[in-house]
């Protein structure tokens, strides 16, 4: 059984990591992070990756989120507050109902995540996407078509970002991922692993019609803006979507997921 | 040359239109809509489906889009203002820097814009689609993949909100729409005019790689709660995106746009 604890002070020291929630975001506090809602709690507490340390939950929103808590941990403590405490620890009117503090264990390094994989694996790379609502829906079609992995360089947002975790429908809680090094030493490693790489961009050589994936994949996706890096291009097998010449390419994200339905293991 | 009129007094009823552009929105005004952005402007100067009737800039910013301001008509007025006068006129901090108002004219029926088609056209018709995010971003991918028009029935928002245009990139002012109706009486318009309508669906019958479009083809939509109405599942051709059993289907604009790519024109 949950243990259920009334709080009545804003400033009661047991919801303290709930407190300022969105300065904490701005902070990136290495230990911690924060999920808010109902379907990204139940991607928390089955996914398991990464252990759930408590809940805060509205009063009269208790019954309604009770299945859900019922999938957490049994000795995770569940903070119940009114709504005014609420936002008073929050910092902002919490409309969600629902919030939940969970440990952030150590990402794995690009290489030891590549090392894991099976030898049909289809993993994601993402390169300077600093976009929370890009990354986030990119985990999401991650999910959707089970990629198995997304990759992100040093120069993307980080997927654990409240914001982010929302927009993927809790998929970046469940998709395994690494972050971190250059985009030249994520393609190193992949080519160190045995990855097919493509490169997604309007100006690819081939349409991605042409692409068979067979063994492992990686799909490498860049900015709206600036694309993936020239040098970069030079080395992989370049890819394109066809579309319209005269309107604006599509959304980082929207691209992502045209690809993984094309290379992924639902494709047909 | 466009005259460059000076704004000091945000009471000046030269720019009354612009005033409160919040309180604006939610009026739903059904003479004018305002856009926002130098892209989203060039868009609504190079389509001319709706007549700009002024612009109200940033005095800073004036010359980073005078290319885009050169592409309007020559006897639109330009209001310059500072940012002081200029937020104080709008009603909130208006960091895109360019802002203008446009006509709204007369949207055909949904009968008479299908009418007019191609032998050959592709929609995409929307149900129950209430989130300006979701029809910005279909409308989007419509353009992308030169569908050659948007149907919603009377359920969905408005694409000429300005949130819409903004995430529509511009395409909401270039991609014919009419919008009106019930999903059943747009379902017999579109039997009417010969289309081939096909329902994406998480629980369609057939996948998606299954059609083979000839002639005019229609793709329906609905909302990523509800889905689409089943009245209207059981007398249209059912498809489905094969994904995850496991996780939550995708975004409704994502499933748009693998659509569009697998039907439409610049399919390979």
């Amino acid at each position: 059984m949950t243990t259920i604890i009334r709080i009545e002070d804003p400033q009661d020291l047991r919801i303290s990591a709930y407190r300022n929630v969105r300065d904490r975001d701005l902070a990136r506090d290495n230990d911690t992070f924060i999920a808010e809602g109902k379907v990204v709690l139940s991607v928390l507490f089955a996914a398991r990756r990464f252990p759930p340390l408590s809940a805060l939950v509205l009063e009269n929103r208790l019954d309604g989120v009770s299945d859900v808590l019922s999938t957490a941990p049994s000795d995770m403590p569940v903070y119940v507050a009114s709504q005014s405490v609420m936002d008073a620890i929050a910092g902002f009117h919490i409309h969600r109902g629902i919030l939940a503090l969970a440990q952030r264990t150590p990402p794995p390094s690009p290489a030891a995540l590549l090392e894991k994989l099976p030898a049909d694996a289809l993993v994601v790379v993402l390169v300077g996407i600093a976009n929370h609502d890009n990354v986030g829906a990119i985990f999401r079609n991650a999910a959707a078509f089970e990629a198995d992995a997304v990759l992100l360089d040093q120069t993307c947002c980080d997927p654990l970002y409240r914001k982010a975790i929302r927009v993927s429908v809790g998929a970046a809680l469940k998709v395994p991922f690494a972050r971190g090094g250059s985009a030249g030493e994520l393609a190193d490693s992949l080519a160190q692993h045995g990855f097919n790489a493509v490169a997604l961009s309007p100006s690819g050589a081939e349409s991605l019609s042409a692409v068979t994936p067979s063994g492992r994949t990686a799909i490498l996706l860049g900015t709206e803006g600036e694309g993936l890096p020239p040098a970069l291009m030079q080395r992989l097998r370049t890819v394109r979507i066809p579309m319209s010449q005269s309107f604006d390419s599509l959304n980082v994200a929207t691209a992502s997921a045209i690809a993984l339905h094309r290379l992924g293991r639902f494709r047909d």
